[in-house]
């Protein structure tokens, strides 16, 4: 059999008790003949602990730094998951991000992994070793420095392994069951999903789902690994995100045609009022956004009013980024000229995620339907191939996601006993 | 001005306040017009800590994962004193044992320094930044694994970075002032020495002195690193350890004769009685504790009472190996056919060390005699050229060294105030 790569995030490995049953589990992989490679996250709550000691001492420490002290979280739990391996007489290595060859560009604190060079680990499997990789961390291809990979660092780290070495597989462990068709914790009777695609994982990722990092699964499409989302405190099967749309619609003449919802409430609305409607405004706007290291999510304009010929720009970014738009588009209403700026946190987007909408009309006018039976007003819409996402009042997700998720038949005949959470990293 | 390479312990980076101080102590340093190199250790009781999470994990942990999990220990401290630093407006780069070229043979946990190729640590000096090293850790040549040095590791990392680096002094800041002609704690008018040569310093620790490691003052003797021990928590002038006994005796008439005394309450005595004084007994019993891993001290052999052609061999050795040493003498009793065994380990063991001592006659005669008049017993005695150390009953080694202090003269005129301790790494 061949190389199954698993991951484990920081509640997977809270504590001693913990770390043992997950050096069980990656016994029982190799028993059942595979070569295994984990990668870990730091201890529950190590990287907050570090942080505040790294504040204690600067308020602003240097971010090379800052990677070395948090490198040290995972260096700890990989070094306790192989020691817990061996008590239970299986030999286990542990390797940093740099001895495993996680190569990065060399931004601090958010790198990109560019390469990876598994000889020690190829060596390592070779001579009988499980192998235990530190998440989260690499070495800069140019200056050798210690780097930190960002949110989601963890699951990248594995899926990156995966490709390196050829896996079968990249198994998720985490503290839920899988990929549900909405967040159980708002729509009671989400289901788990048994199986995704890519593209879908990818959308609901980008719409707020926190079961996998966006960069993890554009990484596992690109090289396609399966990755299978799965407990770490139960034996159940859990999701299977593989394969593409079209893949999916050749081999299986029933495939669903929604995968899930999701919603998200960490987003601020800014509409720009009153632009005048000529070329170049809007390019004006958007440039001095993204100079400002800005992302945007969803963007609408309005047909401009034929009688002022001025239009409206809206677009929904990050909160924590709200204050420095609007200061960035304050500076700007004397160039541009356009009458004022809006703001509104209290916001929420909720979209409907599903491979099967392209080829089934009526998806748009339903999911629609559905949030106006609930009494939900829609503030702004935008669309993909596999996804129709809105923006409602904050107040309004909960009721949105219910009673979308009923009309679209997700509901499950038995409430499933979950718990939704996930971990940083 | 050149380099200097500074050492701080544990208890020294203890809390971020301690960070703190430790941080502007290097800064001034800096201000000076040197270029600074610090190696640091754990914070306070981290090192504990973590064997604490290693155990709950495996009673038995490898000693490979052992010195992955522990490296992190200094891996947080160096980042942290690196930000502190940097929060002062000077720059600072911290490095792991392998970043800074810490080339160490391949026994974990109490691996020896076999190379040190400084070449990060000369860039990032040439780029004008502060160096901070994590202490107590290096990387194998062979097998490129990452490997803890053992006991007084972190004093070893700084006197061999030194060396490397051709630095003008290793200063070694610790909780005590500096080198004491004896411990304050037992002898209460005890002085700090200003100066002590190299060959004294190797005594006094090899005799009990806990300020030094042994393998940190033979590497600066080979290397001719002077070490400059004194206080973190004080700006007072420390003890110079440099300088052989030739110089001393060539550049002044005024050496004082004797430097301190030390005492010992960590070993236990063992007397084999009745052993045949035939050629190759006395190896036959050496030979059997060298093969079980044994370190002896002292070894006295008495001559043999002409009438029975016996002979009694007493050695000391830590009383940690007390058990093994027993057992496997005992399992040579049929074969070497000596009488009994004796085990004590309520002894201490009080040691004059004095470069002066070899060209003044008297010295031994006059320590046997103050001792003496305290009342004390000699249980056996071993002498080198520059100590005479003597063995006595545990509780009477305050006595013994009270008494030969002030009968040396070595007593001051003040009581200086002082805590005594010293960190294990």
């Amino acid at each position: 059999m061949g190389i199954v790569v698993q991951k484990y995030g920081g509640s997977s490995v809270a504590d001693p008790d913990a770390i043992k049953r997950v050096a069980r589990r990656i016994v029982e992989a190799k028993k059942a003949g595979h070569d295994v490679v984990v990668a870990v996250s730091a201890m529950g709550d190590t990287t907050d602990e570090l942080l505040d000691k790294a504040n204690a001492v600067s308020p602003q420490p240097p971010a090379r730094e800052l990677d070395m002290l948090l490198t040290a979280g995972e260096r700890i739990s990989m070094a306790l998951v192989a020691m817990a391996i061996s008590d239970l007489g299986y030999s286990a290595q542990s390797f940093t991000g740099s001895q495993a060859g996680v190569i990065t560009d060399s931004v601090h604190g958010k790198a990109k992994i560019i390469d990876v060079t598994p000889g020690r680990i190829e060596s390592a499997i070779a001579d009988g070793h499980i192998v235990i990789v530190a998440g989260f961390q690499g070495v800069s291809q140019d200056t050798k420095e210690i780097t930190t990979l960002g949110r989601g660092g963890t699951d990248t780290t594995a899926v990156a392994l995966a490709a390196a070495l050829k896996a079968d597989v990249c198994e998720i462990y985490t503290d839920v069951d899988g990929v549900f068709t909405a967040d159980p914790r708002v729509a009671a009777k989400a289901r788990k999903l048994d199986r995704v695609t890519y593209e879908e994982m990818l959308e609901l990722a980008a719409c707020g789902s926190k079961i996998l990092h966006l960069r993890c699964v554009e990484y596992a499409r690109r090289y396609d690994i399966p990755i299978h989302v799965r407990s770490s405190f139960s034996n159940l099967e859990g999701t299977v995100v593989t394969g593409s749309i079209e893949d999916l619609q050749e081999n299986t003449m029933e495939a669903a045609i929604i995968a899930g919802i999701a919603h998200d409430r960490s987003e601020a609305k800014v509409t720009v009022v009153g632009v005048p409607d000529k070329v170049g405004e809007a390019a004006r706007i958007f440039t001095a956004l993204a100079d400002a290291q800005i992302n945007l999510d969803m963007i609408v304009q309005n047909v401009s009013a034929a009688a002022t010929n001025l239009t409206d720009i809206s677009f929904t970014l990050p909160r924590t980024d709200g204050q420095t738009a609007m200061a960035t588009l304050a500076g700007l209403q004397a160039e541009v000229g356009f009458d004022q700026l809006l703001y509104n946190d209290k916001i929420g987007k909720v979209s409907l995620i599903g491979a099967g909408m392209r080829s089934h009309p009526g998806v748009t006018a339903k999911f629609f339907s559905s949030i106006a039976d609930a009494g939900v007003n829609l503030e702004m819409i935008s669309t993909s191939e596999i996804r129709i996402s809105v923006v409602v009042a904050e107040d309004d997700v909960d009721a949105a996601v219910q009673s979308a998720h009923t009309a679209f038949d997700l509901d499950a005949d038995e409430v499933e006993a979950v718990v939704y959470g996930g971990t940083g990293r």
